[in-house]
């Protein structure tokens, strides 16, 4: 539980799914960081992690490690763990998390900020890729071509919720749900033309289906495809398959996406850009959690320099991303 | 002279060449913004530019105008130019350059920093697409990817550098030169293979050549191709073609290029993730101009923060470079 003879970073796991999995991986490529615990909720007897050497803690006695731990990644999820959790430990721990639901990231982060100000520690919030380097990126572009527009395509890759509504349905013993881009679509965004592309235009669903024994395949194809929100808005495509090909042909968690802006310059607007940045992921939880623990590096540096509150990507001045001092970043990747 | 009633950045622009031109275009689009002045070495009443109702300066007057202009953009060549200037402005003004000899960075960092910080102003160098955007692309993946490998590929795009070296041949009446991204090369790198890529596997370098009239072809065509470092280490293609093509079909500055890096992840490094940025730009010059537009709003906030000395755009929280409020970013982008 003792830093390192480098001081390295001690970092904390809370909550041990794919994404605290993926951390467990992230920290070992970084060696300046060093992971001293986990917490869960379930048994901590119960937790059999890829680190057998590091301590599992029940969350109810993570207070106790408030001097053992420079930041605490948060791995549970936006529905209901993070909008908790996140704003309670900020008050004690500097802090990370993943927080993706676009639509309350004010709300969230005005919470999580005011603990963290009050605790005087360091937050930071809706770190990933999107929101994340997706977020970045659209920052960055739309700063340097005002005249322009964005366009975030997601994919190909796995949605756990849609993946997850389909298997709420009548009849499916599993299911894997793809959301896919559009060539066409990208194709019309790279042109610079600025389509005005409807949901249906941008992004294809496929679903691999395995069903019950004598299900009526008819009736689920429907219900999936006509499913609102989810599926209705989009061309879906629905195969069925067994068990055994789920298994060996859709276990992975792939992902990815393409941010893309196109702008005019020139006095006349006679000329036209395009900056494009593009993900493709074999697997997403690892990629999200290279991304937190690259920004857990920054958080503690900001939290040593007295930067308190609630930080998102958008604060954050690149050098700090990285284990290379100033003087090496300019010499070797400026 | 004056600042709008919104508190307009001022800006000044030093040099009116190519890149000038694209600042004085880029001022245009970003209303918080106001271009005050000119400065050129040549007789300020023979300048003829964009925007008449902006006084023109000679650069021997321009210590005169140290309480009128809030950020200095120096638009001239990393050769002779920025070594000199942008020390000998950074003492009195604020500044952003462009200066792109990769090799010289951390001397013409030290010597502008050592000016900022005695002046107590605020410098930026290096803004652009690369050294810029690709710089701070190559930051932040190869922070996420730790274990991987990256690569920047240039191109397509016109080469003012390789075009002036064929010009100076006998017998060249004017050329152009385009440098060409390797497809092969780029799809081996998508791969996640890591390859190891020679001078030769990663570019070609494509030349539309005006000749004399009589003059020796093969001649022409051998001085370019064995040209030693423009071109000896590529595989270089010759066309020669009328003085009325070459203005047709060659008079654009297009340019571009990839930053792609490949790494793992995984406790047996079993996925491979793609991070790639790129551009595809009708203008260089405009947008480098763009770029360097949005840091000079950076530059202007760090200088009201009390931020002396010299920065990078590795030292800019992206924030500072858009108009938007934290808020606003916070709801609308991340």
């Amino acid at each position: 539980m003792k830093a390192g003879m480098f001081m390295s970073i001690r970092i904390g796991i809370f909550g041990y799914g794919n994404l605290g999995r993926g951390i467990e991986s992230a920290i070992r490529q970084n060696p300046d960081m060093e992971l001293v615990a986990f917490f869960t909720r379930r048994d901590p007897a119960s937790l059999v992690t890829k680190t057998p050497e590091v301590p599992v803690y029940h969350i109810d006695n993570v207070l106790n490690f408030k001097n053992d731990i420079d930041v605490m990644i948060l791995c549970g999820g936006s529905a209901t763990d993070l909008p908790v959790q996140t704003p309670n430990l900020a008050r004690h721990f500097c802090v990370v998390d993943s927080f993706d639901t676009h639509a309350s990231i004010p709300e969230h982060f005005n919470a999580v900020d005011k603990a963290a100000a009050e605790g005087e520690k360091t937050a930071m919030i809706s770190v990933g890729w999107d929101p994340g380097m997706f977020s970045l990126n659209r920052l960055y572009a739309g700063a340097i071509l005002p005249e322009g527009k964005d366009y975030t395509f997601w994919g190909k890759g796995v949605s756990q919720g849609h993946s997850d509504a389909i298997r709420r349905i009548e009849g499916v013993l599993d299911a894997k749900q793809y959301t896919i881009p559009v060539e066409e679509a990208l194709t019309a965004v790279r042109s610079g033309a600025e389509p005005s592309l409807s949901t249906r235009q941008k992004h294809t669903r496929e679903c691999y289906v395995v069903a019950e024994d004598g299900a009526d395949l008819d009736r689920i194809r429907r219900d999936i495809c006509e499913m609102p929100n989810y599926f209705a808005d989009y061309d879906t495509t629905v195969h069925f398959i067994s068990r055994e090909e789920l298994i060996r042909d859709h276990s992975g968690i792939p992902h990815g996406g393409f941010v893309i802006r196109t702008g005019k310059t020139g006095l006349n607007k006679e000329n036209s850009h395009v900056i494009e940045y593009s993900l493709k992921l074999d697997s997403n939880p690892e990629f999200t959690a290279s991304v937190i623990v690259t920004f857990a590096r920054a958080v503690y540096r900001l939290y040593n320099e007295g930067c308190y509150g609630c930080k998102t990507v958008f604060d954050v001045p690149p050098a700090l991303l990285s284990p290379l001092s100033a003087e090496e970043l300019r010499k070797k990747l400026l």
